[in-house]
Formats: structure tokens, C-alpha cells, sequence
């Protein structure tokens, strides 16, 4: 394809998106295709000849676009808002076009100064001291895992250069809430802890970590010949968005000499409001922080910020150096492929960049705001109504609802919930995600989509008590 | 943003883009900023209040153009060729713009369909049999790390269920090339195995791994009372393009017991050529395979794509299962975060299938020929000139070449062949990788950018005899 053609073509494809974006509200929001049903319209085989885009964009219209749950529709309150501005798609597309792969620093400067840049500015506006370094990685799930490798190889005195984990004479231990993300748990075990070596800690009435049962299992191991390792805290809980109480549990690990990683995946964003950051008190004491502005701050996926205290141990345990990769630069710049697992690297700062400029911090803040607004009010509406219970505190955007009409408990209960909200999700209107609290199913209803305004939350509570009354 | 403002920006970035590629062969080819030179030109906060796009555009023209590495350049013969071709561009594109988020099946059916679609009409171009499922990950060091995982896991009897690798008795061994990429032993040390327990086997004169080594390493560790766990056959290392021979290498993991991972990352893509598939005769033996389109095939990264004969195996190892991602469509479809680290994924299959669409399975097999048969051209001139040697064969597109003079050697030939190569790579007229082989420099010439033709390829090598003779 030459760039004339890729000219022709991208115009369109702009102009594509750009009507797609503009009709979002007018399409369902959840996928309704069957499994299978996509799958059986696309060609089994691959084409031998050129086909031109007329017939590959009939095809993105006909069979994918049906197949799609619209994260950016205004009435998506599913998951977590991810937002994938416009400016940051302006951004990543900008990344796509160039085409560099930053491998080490000189195979494309630019792509690691400006993520230095980038990463830099985001800690200004998150409040976070000038102890921090940023990189960018693609998930939570993999800057989590980076980081208790780093925990590991901390304790282990990297044995990874000796006998690895399998030398270990003492298990080493991780800690996270009963309440942590599925990936605090998935790298855990990645990085060869074994379940036997992870301890789920029980939370508070307010789905928050107990230091003081943190304190209990540290404890616990260590008199039965383990060795605590590490704690992961949840700054904004997946289901509740429950706060781990950063402070007396960075207290714990300084005592014990345990790595401090912070999982604010989703709630980091939060923190660019100054009447937020009580939520993370503490954080200072951490060893490494993962948020990710690809959710609520509206950076296209994938853009998770991964910040560390000691760059250099992260180096010594990533680190690769191959002559083929060497340069003269080397020891003056930043290589960034030893900062986390993958060697080659896309220019993702770009598309952090695009949004803060495009954007500004000031906009930023209020959009957020706007969301915790319309959050609290839509908590009270629910607690203000009969049989309707808001099940844990609302710190933030996420609100865990549940109708519990007389007389139904147990099996029943859980029924009637997935019932009223597999309605809504299946109606196209409006999209949540239900999920098990305390054993009982419950829906969570998670506000911030860039385009949900006051109205959408309004008529949304109308559908839910509609849904559930006829449920 | 708006969708209108988002129509006008995005048709000027389109353009921007469009000449930006047209102009590629006037820039010179590797940045010559030094080391901050970039930083220093960008505002060191964040702005508070939005800027318009003339003014970001204009800093991308000033500030970061200059600081790149020109992958697509017709005259880039460095690290491997990233094609980054136009039609996936745009499939890259038409992913962020649709900004879906693949968590599981339901939180976006086509992204899952269409991804099982596109890798096995790549399972198809490449020759595999039926018994491979493919799924998409970033890298292959990601991939090579799972695939790792996954041996551990196997031979450890799902350990990670229990004890973890800290529950291990036996200590596991990894056997890999001694010319296997970095990225192999980051992955065993990352996994956990220890450096003590990563084997680098010794390769024949072509610089592939013995097949006799390897048994013989095999039966030292048992005969030691470890145990061997895993092999990483290389088809088509990194500093040569040397094929470990897998079909006596898959004998001896099947006898033994063994997991075998097959790193083609960069030479895969040539086996769409069935004249090529010799290479990696007996690849059927192996568990895993990881090859990346986003290398010579020319999906924009990035795009690597893991083969797997024992899915359910995968799945167990990878697994999570939080209430909030269970759908009623589980157990019908393919939930991918289980197939990989992260949790959230791109829509990445758009890519792969744009490129296979737009450009035909024919006409990328004639581009990889064209490719191959330069790669021939410059080695008879190479070995056809005195003091001039190719330094190992030339199965692909790579050339490893050194300048000979009479009376250099030692360091003093060392010198010379890095200030040739500097010499070039500073001019900005052509990129070529220095690399070590056998303990002394020499220049990898990798042949297969898009636009690179014959008349390049002859340019360069006068550049070079120029350089070497100046030198």
C-alpha cells in the first residue's frame, strides 16, 4: 500500500470512527451475538489475493461492529470506565504511524524521553514526591507481576543469579486483601510463591484490609519458619472500591522489612484530585505504585503506570544485555526494556501526552469530579429508597446496589438480582456488571464513562427500579 | 473532544502521517540527538489548560521527529525489519478507535472471534497442522515467559497450587542455545529457575545448538539429581539466523520428557514459503511456538503470536476466575486473559487481519522472496571481495559480515569494524547492527524492510566498502 492510498483510505476510516463515536448512544451496549456467531460469518481460510477496502470495511460493519460492547457508550456502567479519549486516539494512531519500536534508548530516543516526560508529568499531578521513576507497562496484571518478582528477588537476595526460587531454604510469603484483584493472586503464583505461601487477609466491615490481621499473619509465618516477602494493598478494591489503610500498612512492612506494592489500577486516576489522596495516605511508603490512566483518565488502552523508589534494583532484576542491543549511550540514558518483561516497546507515552495536552489538567479534574458527583447522588437516591441497599461505602465512582425485596434470601435473593440485571444488560440500554459480595450476588454500578452525564445516571436508576420490580 | 473535532484533527494527522512515510527516504535513518537533548525541549509540568492541536503537531515536527530511528527507511538494515505495513496501520487504528477491551469473551465477542480467526489463517500460511491454537500476545519475551511457565508447571505437577516453586525438591533445568536470544534466559530467571539451572548448549560451526550437547547436558543433570524440564530451540537466533535443528532436538524432549518451546520470533514469518519450512522440520514436536508478524511480515506492533498444542494446559496455568468476569457464555467460548499475563487486551487481531486481507497471502510471500534473494545478492559480493568474509550461512535475509584487512586483528580489528559501522550508522544514509560473534565484533546487514529494494541494498554495500576502506 503506498501512502497515497493509505491517504485515501485513512480518511475514510477516520471519518468511520469519527460517525461511530458520534453514534455510540444509539447502538446497544452489550454485544447480544452468540458464541460462535462472528466466527461463522468470517472465512475460514485467509485470501490469497488483495481484497480492497470496501469489502474489509462492509465486513467491520456487517459482522464485527454487532460483535462490539460499546465501553464509551453513555450508559456503560460496566467493569470500569475506560475512556479512550479522543485526543489519546489522535495519540496512539500518531504511535501506529511512525512505526518505532523502542528496543533501547537509541533505537528511538524520543520514545523513551518523552515516556520519561510523560510518566513525569502524571506524578505531578497525582501529588507524588520526586522519589518516584514512571515507566509505562500494559497492564496491572504484568506491573504486578514485575513487582513481585522485584519483592522476590529482594528477599531472596536475587537468587535468581544462583539457584532461582527452587534454592530458596525458607518459603517466602505474600500478603494481599481477601479483597485483591484476581491478578495480585495470578502473579503470585507466576512468580513460583505457590497458594500455600499467599495469604488472603480478612477486611474490615468496609471491605479494607485489617492491619491488625496483616500484623497477625506476618506474625503467624514468621513463628512457623516462613519468611514474609511482600504485601500488596488495593488502593480502590475492584468490587468495592475499598481503600487498604496505606499507612499502618506500610508501618507493618518497614517493621518487618516487607515490599510495599500499591494496586490503585483503577482508582490512581482519583488521585489527581487533591480532596482525594486521604484515600491513599501513606502511599509515600510504598515500594512500587501501578495505576492505570487507560481506565477513568481516558488514555487509550493499553497505558498502565508503573512507578518505582529504586529503579535500579528493577534493572538489576529485568536487565538484559546483549552486544546486539549495546550503544554508546548506554550508562547516560534510560533503556526502558529493563524496566518490565517485554524487549520491544510502542511508542505509548504519545498517547498519555496527546490526552494531557489536548485536555489539561484542569478538565481532567472536573470530568472526574462530575463522575463523584453523580455517584453520590445516585447513593442517595438508593438508600432513600425502600428494600434498596447500597452495600458498601462510596469513596469514589462505584456503587455496589442490591434490591432486596421481603421475603426473598439466599438462592432466591441471588436469582432475583442476575435476573433484573441480565435484563438490563440484555436490553442493550445500559450495561453493569454484577459480581459476589459476602457470598451474595450484587450489582455493581461503576460511573465515569466520558459521556454519562447527570441524565443517563438519572434515567439509568428509573431503568434498575423498573428491572427489578418486574424481575 | 468531540467527534466533529476529532474528523478535522484526524484528517490532518492521516496526512501528516501519509507524508511523513512518503518522505521516509529523504530523513536520515538513525536519530543523532544526544542522550536528554529531548527532554530538555519539553516543558518539565503538565499544563493546566488545554493547547491546541497546531501546537502539539508542531512540537512532534520540532521536538520528537528529529529524535527518531527510522524503522521503515528504505536503507534500515539494523535489528530485524518492522514493517509496520499501511493496511495494518489502519487495522491498528480501527482498534483504538473502536476502543473495546477484550477481558473476556462477552466484554467484547468479536475481539475474541475474530483474533481465534486471524492466528489460524496465520496457523494456515505458515504450514502447521491443526493441532496448534493460536492467540495474540505482545512479545515474544512475553510469550517465551509463559511458555516457561507453563513447563514449569508441568513438570512441577502444578506446584503452584501448593508449595510453588519453593516447594520443589528436585531443582528444574532449562536448556537453550548458546546462541538463544536474551530473552530465553530473562525468561527462566523471571520463571524462577535460578541461573544455575539455565543450560547454555554449545552450537556446531553454523552456530545451532548440538543435538549431542544437549543429550549430553541432559544426562549430566539427571545423572546430578536434577531434573530437566524444559528446551528453547531457536529457529533463527538473533546474532545469525541459525536454525537449532528441531526435529532431533522435539526426539530428545519426547524422550526424555521434556517441554520444547520454539523461538521463530523473527524467522517465522518465513514460513509462509514453503520452501523455507525445512528449517524447522519437526516444529510438530514442540509444545509451543512464538513467532511475531510485527517483525518482517509487517503487522504493526505489536503482534506476536504464541501457538499451543495443549490449551487446557494454558488455561490452568493462567487462569482467574473473579465473580465480576463470569459470564453465562463461559465454557462455550474462549475467555483469552487465560491464555496470557494480562487481563485486559487490545483488539489486535484487526491488524493481522487488515494486512492478510489488504495484501493477499500471495503478495507477501513474493515481498519475503524478494527479501531473500537480496539477501543472496550481497552475500556472493561479500564473499566475492577480498579481506571481506560472511561469517555464518544465509538461510534468510541476515548477513553477519566483517571487514578483514591484513594485519588487523584482536581489538585492533574490533575497532575498526565498530568505527565502519559507527561511520555509517552516524551519516544517517544507512542503520546496520554491530553485534558480537565468537568473542569479536562484527555487522549484522538485515535485509527485509518494505521498501527496501535491490538498488538499496547495492547502494549499501558501496557505502560499506567506502566506510571500512576510510575507516
Amino acid at each position: 500500500m503506498t501512502p497515497e492510498e493509505f491517504r485515501a483510505v485513512g480518511h475514510r476510516l477516520i471519518d468511520w470512527i469519527a460517525d461511530y463515536r458520534e453514534g455510540l448512544a444509539d447502538r446497544p451496549v452489550m454485544a447480544r451475538t452468540e458464541p460462535g456467531e462472528i466466527k461463522a460469518m468470517l472465512p475460514a481460510s485467509p485470501p490469497e489475493q488483495p481484497e480492497g477496502f470496501d469489502a474489509i470495511l462492509a465486513d467491520v460493519d456487517r459482522i464485527l461492529v454487532p460483535g462490539l460492547t460499546l465501553w464509551q457508550h453513555p450508559s456503560f456502567f460496566g467493569y470500569f470506565p475506560s475512556n479512550v479519549s479522543l485526543p489519546s486516539v489522535l495519540g496512539d494512531f500518531l504511535s501506529t504511524g511512525l512505526g518505532v519500536l523502542g528496543l533501547s534508548w537509541q533505537s528511538s530516543p524520543a520514545l523513551t524521553e518523552l515516556e520519561e516526560v510523560a510518566t513525569d508529568w502524571m506524578r505531578q499531578l497525582l501529588g507524588l514526591s520526586e522519589a518516584w521513576s514512571g515507566v509505562i507497562q500494559d497492564t496491572a496484571s504484568t506491573s504486578t507481576l514485575v513487582s513481585l518478582l522485584c519483592a522476590r528477588e529482594k528477599a531472596a537476595g536475587f537468587a535468581m543469579t544462583r539457584g532461582g526460587l527452587q534454592g530458596e531454604p525458607t518459603p517466602l510469603v505474600v500478603y494481599a486483601s481477601s479483597h485483591a484483584h484476581s491478578s495480585v493472586a495470578k502473579a503470585a503464583l507466576l512468580a513460583g510463591f505457590g497458594r500455600d505461601n499467599v495469604r488472603a487477609v480478612p477486611h474490615d466491615e468496609a471491605f479494607a484490609m485489617r492491619p491488625d490481621a496483616l500484623d497477625a499473619a506476618i506474625r503467624r509465618d514468621l513463628a512457623e519458619g516462613r519468611r514474609p516477602c511482600a504485601i500488596v494493598a488495593g488502593v480502590g478494591t475492584t468490587a468495592t472500591t475499598a481503600f487498604d489503610p496505606i499507612a499502618p500498612i506500610a508501618e507493618l512492612a518497614r517493621e518487618h522489612g516487607l515490599w510495599l506494592h500499591a494496586d490503585a489500577a483503577m482508582a490512581g486516576s482519583a488521585m489527581i484530585l487533591p480532596e482525594c489522596r486521604h484515600l491513599w495516605e501513606g502511599i509515600e511508603g510504598a515500594d512500587t505504585i501501578v495505576l492505570n490512566p487507560h481506565k477513568w483518565l481516558g488514555v487509550a488502552f493499553d497505558c498502565s503506570l508503573y512507578y518505582v523508589r529504586d529503579p535500579e534494583h528493577l534493572v538489576r532484576v529485568m536487565s538484559t544485555n546483549p552486544s546486539y542491543l549495546q550503544s554508546s549511550a548506554d550508562g547516560r540514558v534510560k533503556n526502558y526494556r529493563d524496566w518490565g518483561i517485554p524487549l520491544g516497546r510502542r511508542f505509548r507515552a504519545l498517547k498519555l501526552w496527546f490526552l494531557l495536552r489536548a485536555e489539561g489538567a484542569e478538565a481532567l479534574r472536573a470530568r472526574l469530579r462530575r463522575d463523584l458527583a453523580n455517584a453520590a447522588w445516585l447513593a442517595d437516591q438508593v438508600l432513600a429508597t425502600p428494600h434498596w441497599r447500597v452495600l458498601a461505602p462510596v469513596p469514589l465512582q462505584t456503587l455496589c446496589i442490591r434490591h432486596e425485596p421481603p421475603g426473598l434470601d439466599g438462592e432466591a435473593l441471588d436469582r432475583h438480582t442476575l435476573e433484573w440485571v441480565e435484563a438490563i444488560n440484555r436490553s442493550g440500554s445500559a450495561y453493569l456488571t454484577p459480581a459476589v459480595l459476602d457470598g451474595r450476588w450484587m450489582v455493581r454500578v461503576s460511573i465515569g464513562a466520558e459521556l454519562t452525564e447527570r441524565s443517563h445516571v438519572e434515567i439509568l436508576w428509573s431503568k434498575i427500579r423498573r428491572a427489578a420490580g418486574a424481575a
